[in-house]
């Protein structure tokens, strides 16, 4: 049961989300800009950030969100996500975007755990400011995204096919609009 | 030195909000509705817990800053700060803040670190739903302002005049404003 009486039959971070529609509104735009706005990492890059952070938080209802939608960018791969949660050095993915993870995990430890080494690495392989930047910030994001849905103990479902489906819906019409429904459920 | 090329003379989290406006929008929304929104919290109690949340993940920037705004709302009283910063169940506060600062502390460990007794101290001292709610989402919210500040090794100033002469302009005009303003600095 949630700490707070949140409306009814709404996962993770939706049930909040439809108690306070006048926070979610920036938060909804601030994970359509990092995470499906214009950029030089794809979606399904972001994506599995936002879930690689989520599991290291280990925020089940955001891990297993982002990673499906991430999964859904992929082509269905749900094999590199659960590589890039578990062990990201190892996972198949870029050099760049590996180095891009280790920020993001450096992040999630805290700010000043991130060394001028990580970013050279990251840079080394190619990342620019904007994409370290980005990196920073969607870890950072995720540090309270995740600190949302569980310090409210909000719902997590165990069905994966239900995962699967709001990722789909999210893949197809965003944060936004996501947001939108759902200040219409209180 | 910065980890990325940030505009020249920001400190702390003005500099990533200058290279980046359109996450800083969001950014600065969520914190106006947080901090400054309508709310039966007042602003200094709000803004105590954001200086709280910073303090204990050792973010000097937000900590000396969001501490300076909190004192300004107090007129004056930076003992108040030094003390919630340092020790909030000692601090002159009411019961009610104590509980709700006891919540954002547990926020900040980890979102699975906030227990029902937790809530239900904040509920027997007068807490609602919403204020409750609120405390976690500042709390969230400055786990990931602190990361993103110090992620990206902004500029902390060390002359205290300089943070109180920001927080008089961020008392005077909000953070929305402030983000308007940066806006054009790149």
């Amino acid at each position: 049961m949630a700490h707070i009486q949140l409306p009814a039959g709404l996962p993770g971070i939706r049930g909040p989300m439809a108690f306070r529609p006048e926070t979610a509104r920036p938060l909804s735009q601030l994970a359509e800009i990092l995470l499906r706005g214009e950029s030089t990492l794809t979606r399904a890059e972001r994506e599995l950030i936002a879930a690689r952070v989520s599991a290291g938080n280990d925020c089940d209802y955001c891990r297993t969100s982002h990673g499906a939608i991430a999964a859904q960018y992929l082509g269905g791969d749900e094999a590199v996500v659960a590589s890039v949660c578990s062990d990201p050095d190892a996972a198949p993915v870029s050099a760049k975007l590996k180095a891009l993870l280790a920020i993001a995990g450096k992040v999630r430890e805290g700010g000043k755990s991130v060394r001028a080494e990580d970013v050279e690495r990251a840079r080394a392989e190619g990342a620019t400011d904007l994409e370290i930047h980005d990196a920073v910030l969607i870890a950072a994001a995720f540090c309270m995204f995740n600190r949302y849905v569980d310090g409210l103990a909000t719902w997590t479902p165990e069905d994966p096919e239900s995962y699967r489906e709001r990722a789909a819906s999210i893949v197809r019409d965003g944060y936004v609009n996501l947001a939108r429904r759902l200040a219409e459920v209180d």
